[in-house]
């Protein structure tokens, strides 16, 4: 059964049956969450990499908890008869892509791949929604970028979640799979795991500023970023799951307030309210290479085809962010 | 030490140690063939996966012949110091991609990731000509088809020959290796082989054209195709690795004369002169799906960059073509 597009994203997966992988990470464990709320049905599928985002402190309540790797065989009793998939889990970070690249190939791809196969056997209707990122496009030729821009990843993780989502869109156009991908661009929220590196700047701005620690730029900090709350990003995901026209689809999400990384380093330390302040430092070895310089997504798309934009301003986004993590210190 | 670019490839090549890997299929050993004439000390790396094209029968005299996957250890002391690498191994059939496609990312992602590392552990000045194809742009927008054209693959096999190409520009681009792709239209002539499916139309159109039996095409024939004979092909990859602008890049092939499928049937039957004739079928099932029309491709950076233009007609090549195998039969 599909989530009916007439009504509210909270009406509308009521009683479905719903997985999500990577459901005790940051974003997935977010979706879970708002889909339990909803009165869904759902299954959290997460292998709790230990370098990676997930915590079973963020399992939803009522949702059933399953620890495996998505590309494993016993997944398939879970997936059987499944209504949507929100397909999340993956490897993040892209040093660690380059550190160990074969293991991103077989996080980001070869899992994804077996996924794929196990969906189109036991959930061959179900619709599947993935998270895919900025990173397939690499250093912008121009900005806004929308979905026409080239694709030209800089790291293997990069050239990975873009074979990734390809995948998808390849089950999509040879099977009739429901399969759509959303390219995200950076995100923060509640349930971002702030003690480990590897998972983007923001956890580490705010972990810094919560601690009244300094927060150190790379560079100039002036490259340009359009954060999302995760909020947002939930919101996406369930337009995309109950609209048809997303079948197959590519969209970007993005926030139409790009601000610098010195100005999102600074609203975060004033939202947390602890000095710190903000320095910039040279780069590290290797990190420049694989920099992309400023970055700010055209999400028009998304706005005309699922009804989406961000609801969440930074400044506000980041201070109740601060204010749910010093609750739970 | 590199090709000298002054000199004439049949010249650079003397005294070089190269690497071929897939070095005992069609397009490999007729490269292994033709760097041993040069004067290069070859290495020949093949697996002599059962359903691909690779024979013992196509090793060049000369070479030296190491039986193993490219992403295994053991390749490691074969490598080390090489000067110039061709790096053609691969899996070809778009149907077995779909059929098996966990084993198509294994050979064409994760094999070739792992040669990268020990490439870039062994070898790190060493020139990577690396063999991608049409593939990685699926459905053409428009024809010519040149480098910018998006890339949208239509099948796994597409979508993990992608991955392989930008995996060898990512490693050029973080690392400084000196990695360059060329993109295959559909190539022919001698040492294909013409008994296994899956490894392209033209072998199945040679082989039932010397039997004197009737070639099948699915849908009308008229979908465009630029074949390149193998020689046009070895020719681009010598020049590729003896021209440092190469390093980072992507190039098309292609030839200016593109045929139909029933024009190139047509011609294949003539030039056996075998009778048997050319007849349209319906489109199997699946394969329609992963069909991409007409193909051709614009190689204009090529010629200006590496000075290389294809220069053997269709219905020339074709002959020679099914004379050498007709000699051998």
């Amino acid at each position: 059964m599909s989530p009916d597009p007439q009504l509210e994203p909270a009406e509308a997966f009521r009683g479905l049956r719903c997985i999500v992988t990577g459901g005790l990470g940051f974003i997935g464990s977010n979706v879970a969450h708002r889909l339990t709320a909803a009165g869904a049905d759902v299954v959290v599928i997460d292998v709790l990499v230990p370098t990676h985002g997930g915590d079973r402190a963020n399992a939803a309540d009522g949702a059933e908890v399953l620890i495996a790797d998505i590309g494993a065989p016993e997944v398939a009793d879970a997936i059987a008869g499944t209504d949507v998939v929100f397909n999340v889990a993956g490897q993040v970070s892209h040093l660690e892509s380059m550190r160990d690249p074969v293991r991103d190939l077989e996080l980001n791809v070869h899992s994804h791949l077996r996924f794929l196969e196990t969906l189109r056997r036991e959930a061959p209707e179900a619709m599947v929604v993935q998270t895919s990122t900025r990173q397939v496009y690499g250093r912008p030729q121009y900005l806004p970028v929308d979905e026409l821009h080239p694709t030209r990843p800089v790291d293997v993780n990069g050239v990975d979640k873009l074979a990734c989502e390809q995948l998808h869109r390849v089950y999509a156009d040879a099977y009739d799979m429901r399969t759509t991908s959303l390219r995200l661009t950076n995100v923060y929220g509640p349930r971002q795991h702030l003690q480990r590196d590897g998972l983007g700047f923001l956890p580490v701005f705010v972990r810094r500023a919560l601690a009244g620690e300094r927060i150190e730029l790379f560079g100039d900090g002036s490259q340009l970023r359009d954060c999302l709350h995760v909020d947002d990003v939930v919101d996406a995901m369930m337009l995309a799951a109950a609209e048809p026209a997303s079948v197959g689809e590519v969209f970007n999400l993005g926030h139409p307030e790009a601000l610098s990384l010195a100005e999102i380093a600074s609203l975060t330390v004033a939202a947390a309210g602890m000095g710190g302040g903000v320095e910039c430092a040279p780069w590290p070895d290797g990190l420049e290479r694989i920099d992309i310089g400023s970055f700010q997504g055209d999400f028009t798309k998304a706005t005309t085809t699922l009804g989406w934009s961000p609801r969440i301003p930074f400044p506000d986004g980041i201070a109740s962010t601060v204010g749910w993590y010093r609750a739970r210190a």
